[in-house]
């Protein structure tokens, strides 16, 4: 099979890193029981203490779309609502399997920027009535993706406020961290600080995208979520039968900083994407480059061509604007040579 | 890390087949778009449609009880229920997955070996009134798991006669096929026999058990269920991003009769240690050993002494009666050793 | 259109008890906020806590399929289970409602008369394990209709029985009173003795049967339950708007001791069919007539014909076994005439 | 018990119409089958026939937001979605029943008038790609509130223009009929001039607002969605036992156009109320009055006292909006009344 080349349509078109390759043909060796009674898990469960702290816990699920549904059900009666912005994955991506798997009703609120703002939140909260008669959705989680789907990242201060606002309104905090390796490269912190240090009650935290062949946890920081998470997992279909597989993915991850290896270098070439394309004539960069996606405005015309050299998405068709992914593996050519693609087919 | 032993727990603690990795690792170049629309994907696809047939759709997922549930839920409305041995996964091992994603209820009936029989099946089925007053589920979806929970394989004479009851009683034919190279191996006919050439309207088609690291799929015959199947999967949190590795798995079990080596291997390997167990003197083999399960009573008081030598399950408390499960890695030595270490424990 | 006659088919067939339509008349006069806020559904709410006790809150609702979801909504989470009886209204008439709304399992055990005893709960509940891989449901909820869907009648000590294994067991207590009026009647003992003060921790509660037009409630003992009753109510659709002429209908029933008037009514004529129909020959009462309810093998090739004469349902077809129901308006010419329709049609 | 008085709150706040609890006495005699095997059911349903043409159905239910639920329900699968207004009892009201019952994600889109506009709902649907890999739910109903929660009413030529789209768009039409009697009042048209004869595909109807104690009805067009409609009752626990009381409910309104007198009644009363209301100074009519809502701006610190007067909802706080909702039962002496009350306190 002729080997497909690099492009930039998602951080999920790349393969594995070597290093998380290697660490799962380590790990088949012997028998192990399934489901998470390895030593393998109980490895990489350590690491993740490790990164988020003695209070954490991290429980293994196979995908992205798992993690959150796992993460809210911890969180959520049916009648209570997550507030989100209105670009946020679980509302656009899952093809509303957290309605169809929780029951509850997601509060998408608009943004500029993927980024939810506390007074945009305490007025959409605030609004709905506490009401005895039961007859509205009650607010009760603020989930924010971190870096968001838009490749920005809440600073810490950021993070703080909207930690404070839901301890305010009796709300719990989220994070949707497909990401969150990004996001930590992105402003120099470790795991810790964007997670239990300011306040999430539980996170969705990303493997696949950093490098991993298909490898994403729940974390919580509070024991008493420990029953809600094990079978919403479980219910959920996110219980991975040999799981030492997928603990053998976090290990390589985690264990030498190779997440933030992977996040540093996908988010240098997308910041070298973005000054490259920015010097083109007709790009117009759209939002800002926090983490490991471009946005940019195209003249409408020329996308066709230009993803015919190299694919990428279209992400809103009005607006004639795309999306454009680096990975770990994105190198200083593959930027250059594009750049110069988008050079010529713009020209 | 000391390399764990292999014991007679489970197949699933089998590891990874070195052809199954190694095809993994052959899938690891370039970059891939991501859910399946990849040349590996479409290689998988197509070996799938040659076991199964022409007519046959295959979709890939992460895992059993995703499987079962996506493939029950393309042939169900919510008032729809599922006639089924009550020993089988859907109804003891998933943690309720079913009810909870599909809102349907299971009619478990009892069997003495995990094979439905037409006349207890029609009898239950017949119980139920179709009532225009909508007091009772309605009797949808029989289905069986081949081979069964306990070991045991239907033949295809068994089969037809499902099937047809099936049709007579305006019902859906569905096939825990987790374990279906084991019940093909002990057969000796293609899977497609058990399969579409039986009427089998949606089948679990199990990789993992049979050497894969992880990689299951959803296998249907009739193209109106396409809709269903695809939405469903993403919903019930199936659609794996980095589908390519999924399929890379398949490709090796499919591509070279790789499935049916391994699962001859295991049928063999439970009838050389059912053999040598029905030797040592106060151990009965309990049920009939079609595939790659042996069930056993054993003295009680000896049951945790010889766990310790080598881990296996208690499957019933009350009768004393454990299981041993065989995998494509198990070995001529390791059956002997634990018959011997049997001998000496009951000794 | 002229007047249908009375007869046997259900205490559903029944009207409404003259009190309670003068009770909805009365209650028509003038605007009343909707949903509860109204003193009519203030003055209901107090009769049932001068009923079932102080620490007992009573919310109205629709029907008692309803009653029954939303009671055990409140006890359950969606990895739990429900323990019942194989013939209890929840697993056999109300069409798969509480897995379809609840997500939640039940567990239905065989009875020879609708009444569970501690053994059979204790067995079936000790052998599921609770397991930390989460692949089992979890026990939650112990499941009792009192009357029981065969018209036998739990005594106290069988109820603190039950309770006490409840509690030994870490389990909950539901009770199914679509007829606890007459099972009240039946022990002769007040509403409270039959529930707060053995344990019970939700009780559905039927007025419809007992002589109202259209009147349940759900009654918890716990107030930390009201959030969960309450929004559970109206997610399960059923919250009344003019919940005033629900709640008028409970104040006729309770007020004066009219639900009781009317079960001994109904309990009464049972025994006086019972009696008359165990003297015909060819008719065999099969269970013991405990409250309203009587049950009866008859020749097969008869039961048509009764049936022509005054409608009944076959319980069991099989058996050749028949119901009877008696309500507060059957009178003992009803009776005594359907006991010679019945002599008549046997001889 | 003191009469309390009549007020704005709501339509529901007003009783049962004479005629209609007449109608209720009426149907109090001997004995009839439950579930609807009853003849008031079949004249009722037989009137609604009449109603809306002769390929309607209709299907009584208990309550709104469950006839709203169980119509939905009868045309999504739940990975599709309803395309809706913000302020859609749907979306605001009914504290997320269709998420919690259905699993369907809402689509809610604003408008000036809770009134959908074609352009709105195109834009709105091809937004969302039709992809081939499931990452979106899709869009399969456009759900309109005849009238609508503000009190407008869609013209014919606008209905036509929904219907039509959705039949471009491949949608369905469901129309929440709890005020279509209001709605054909202030056209003056016939009830199946908004529904059957543009195409609407499952109608919700309501009797509550019109003057009964307590009756629904799911209406549909197409005999296909029987089977849906009829568990789906059930199921959503909207099935009424003693449903005799129900449809004679609805003979009375719909037997000698009780329905439209009531509906003119309450519309002609909110227009007396609006044009009283507009001449006091300080109030602002904010929306059209077509049906038998008024909503106004009020200054924010007389509110409180006018409503200690006679009570009302504030509908939006922030924009100090009011809503004064008129009934079958108000009286041209309570409109001038209020009017003077609210005359005296802005003074």
């Amino acid at each position: 099979m002729a080997s497909p080349a690099r492009h930039f349509a998602s951080d999920n078109a790349a393969g594995i890193h070597p290093e998380v390759l290697a660490a799962i043909a380590a790990a088949n060796e012997g028998h192990a029981l399934a489901y998470g009674a390895d030593p393998w898990t109980a490895a990489a469960t350590s690491l993740f203490r490790t990164e988020f702290g003695d209070s954490s816990h991290a429980f293994l699920v196979y995908g992205g779309t798992g993690a959150n549904v796992v993460a809210l059900g911890a969180l959520l009666h049916p009648w209570e609502s997550v507030v989100c912005a209105a670009t946020a994955h679980i509302n656009v991506d899952e093809c509303g399997a957290p309605e169809r798997f929780l029951g509850s009703k997601l509060m998408p609120l608009p943004t500029p920027d993927g980024k939810l703002r506390p007074d945009v939140v305490r007025a959409a909260v605030t609004a709905v009535s506490i009401d005895h008669a039961a007859h509205h959705v009650q607010p009760r989680v603020i989930s924010i993706s971190q870096s968001t789907e838009y490749g920005t990242v809440y600073r810490l201060v950021e993070l703080r406020a909207l930690s404070a606002l839901a301890k305010e309104l009796g709300l719990l905090l989220h994070m949707d961290g497909a990401r969150l390796a990004n996001a930590a490269a992105a402003l120099d912190v470790p795991l810790r600080a964007m997670t239990a240090d300011v306040g999430v009650d539980v996170l969705s935290f990303g493997g696949t995208k950093n490098g991993a062949m298909g490898a994403e946890a729940v974390v919580f920081f509070d024991p008493a979520r420990d029953v809600a998470v094990r079978f919403g997992r479980k219910q959920a279909m996110q219980l991975p039968s040999k799981m030492r597989f997928v603990a053998a993915q976090f290990e390589a991850l985690l264990q030498d900083g190779l997440w933030r290896r992977n996040a540093l270098r996908a988010n240098r070439m997308a910041r070298r994407l973005a000054e490259g394309a920015a010097a083109v004539p007709g790009v117009t960069i759209t939002k800002q480059v926090d983490a490991n996606a471009v946005f940019a405005r195209l003249p409408r015309e020329r996308i066709a061509a230009l993803q015919a050299r190299r694919f990428f998405y279209v992400w809103d068709e009005a607006a004639s604007e795309v999306r454009w992914m680096c990975s770990f593996d994105t190198t200083e050519q593959d930027v250059d040579d594009f750049v110069s693609e988008l050079r010529d087919t713009l020209a």
